[in-house]
């Protein structure tokens, strides 16, 4: 069961909690804005969903509430970040938007962040070049859930890719997806339903084909995008490995199974490699390339032509990257998100450390 | 079966057919260089295998044997060139050059190029960026033979990605990959044998499930990596399309369906709303991020856990991209180059043209 909140009603509740928590004003308006998107959006996994893990974090002393987010090295079109620890929902706008002033002097503009928290979903901030009519792009490295093909360690986290391209009179094209098969929070969704995985989504601490949506408890893992190997899960891996490597070996951040946890019971990995959890962000300014005009009327050519693509039988049509979560969102700007049970319960009892009533 | 050449052998024979159709010497050994390395890496449908066929695009006009490359616009960290319908083989390491060139100056560079042809193996031109280093990243559109995610139409082509990321004491992180479940090369291979694809790699003209090897020249369809939309194809479809229009919608070239085939037999698309084939660039020097000792310290780091990770029963270990292909490339220049009858019986007709014996 779930229960159905508008917009402003979870906004308020989870920008007091980030305030409570000792984040400045600004601060505070961010990460409730860039935390909520994921809700709008029905990436249910990674919106209020989270807000007590981000609490415990910062209870457990590894979130900073008032960090000094800084520019550690830097070239024309290159940034290295500290995020002091702070939340990734405020660091990494911060990253992008130096990303897009980057690009707005040479072109393009690549940033690695270090010491930072998970960032909500990727695709916000690869959505935020959009309105300077550049193409955006957001990856994190994240807790250690995946396992490697022909492995049966977890060695990567999810660590999705967005990437956001602007069009004209169509909508952006914009992709924000894990590299593995299925991300962590559609497992949790079955969890829910006591339901079972399909196969190719997990593996048992073996490495033998699972069903159940429980494993990652029982030291399971999840598989790259592919599944399996004769299936292109090497190829999951690559792109996970990639993820990492950009996001933490670039910055200096702790990489691979070093990656700090998202749960705060769960202790640090021991001698870490380099600091927190790493982000990397891309802004690429499409008239450095083409005339803006010009390159957004092909991309409404583009989407035109894919989305009346011949349909497969039993499919009405073929979707562009971003159609469905606009739809939700549209849906759910006037209809309001609806939360379940178990979150709204972790929610209201979150409340009450600060008496806050959701 | 197969006769095995050396590498001189194979190169001294591709090198005279690229002089005969018009190249220079400079131009005639890259294009052999290039070509080769991926019958040295062993990815052998895009090597020799294709050597006719840029013969005859040649012979229909489609391909320029003295092209004109240039860049015709940029900015400090981005270019467009343009590859006068040259071979791919030559267009592309010009391109990477410049996208290197412009790392040097400010931190990281990155080319998009239109009015090309096929730049054989992905892999090649990002690993240029490794003895600078430099990160480099290679991806091509190409022919559509990918159906999209709920669609029977062929829309993509395989569209491969490559990163090359350097280390010191470990050999280089060379990921190259289709963004298709398995390349069409693989089927290839299956057609040579009479036997079965997997389910999973390919759909029949009213998107069935097929293991027909052959259902390509039946209408059928690739499918995007992840297979199905459970299983993640939406992911596979998002990245071939995020190469598509990198390569071809930011250069000018034909993208989706309008990229031009690469048997010369099949008639150019009609309406193509741009120039050839498309690629994208990028080269990032790694001390644009930290330096170059510490980051190629931690990616030995990096390399060396990743295949320490506790292998699966019935794996010895795991694999870091770019493993296999190196060790073939090992094998193969000392024990040579295994060529299939159909392919020396290709080659051996293509040498008559011109008195030239394999």
């Amino acid at each position: 069961m779930a229960t159905t909140f508008s917009y402003d009603h979870l906004y308020q509740f989870t920008y007091s909690i980030f305030q409570k928590m000792g984040c400045s004003d600004t601060d505070a308006t961010l990460a409730t804005k860039v935390l909520l998107s994921a809700d709008v959006r029905g990436i249910d996994s990674h919106g209020v969903a989270r807000l007590s893990g981000y609490v415990r974090l910062w209870e457990a002393g590894r979130i900073n509430a008032t960090p000094n987010i800084k520019i550690v090295h830097e070239t024309p079109s290159t940034a290295v970040i500290d995020g002091d620890a702070g939340l990734g929902l405020v660091v990494a706008p911060f990253a992008m938007q130096v990303a897009i002033d980057k690009a707005k002097n040479v072109g393009t503009g690549w940033v690695s962040v270090k010491n930072s928290n998970h960032f909500g979903i990727a695709g916000y901030h690869a959505m935020m070049a959009l309105q300077q009519d550049m193409i955006g792009m957001a990856m994190t490295n994240a807790s250690a859930l995946v396992a490697p093909t022909f492995s049966v360690e977890r060695m990567l986290g999810t660590n999705p890719i967005a990437v956001a391209i602007p069009a004209n009179e169509e909508p952006a094209f914009v992709a924000d997806m894990a590299t593995t098969t299925a991300a962590n929070g559609k497992l949790e969704i079955l969890q829910r339903k006591d339901a079972e995985a399909p196969l190719g989504w997990v593996q048992d601490v073996d490495g033998n084909d699972s069903t159940d949506a429980n494993i990652l408890k029982k030291q399971g893992a999840l598989l790259p995008l592919g599944s399996d190997r004769e299936h292109g899960s090497h190829k999951g891996y690559a792109l996970g490995s990639i993820v990492d490597i950009f996001s933490a070996v670039l910055s200096g951040a702790s990489y691979g199974p070093w990656a700090p946890p998202f749960p705060a019971y769960v202790p640090m990995p021991e001698n870490m490699p380099g600091q927190g959890l790493g982000h990397f962000f891309g802004a690429m300014r499409v008239d450095a390339f083409r005339p803006a005009d010009e390159f957004k009327a092909h991309m409404d050519n583009w989407i035109k032509r894919f989305r009346n693509a011949k349909p497969a039988e039993g499919h009405e049509k073929v979707l562009i990257p971003g159609d469905p979560e606009r739809e939700m969102e549209a849906v759910r700007m006037t209809e309001g998100i609806p939360v379940v049970d178990p979150v709204v319960n972790d929610l209201t009892e979150l409340g009450k450390k600060w008496n806050l009533e959701l």
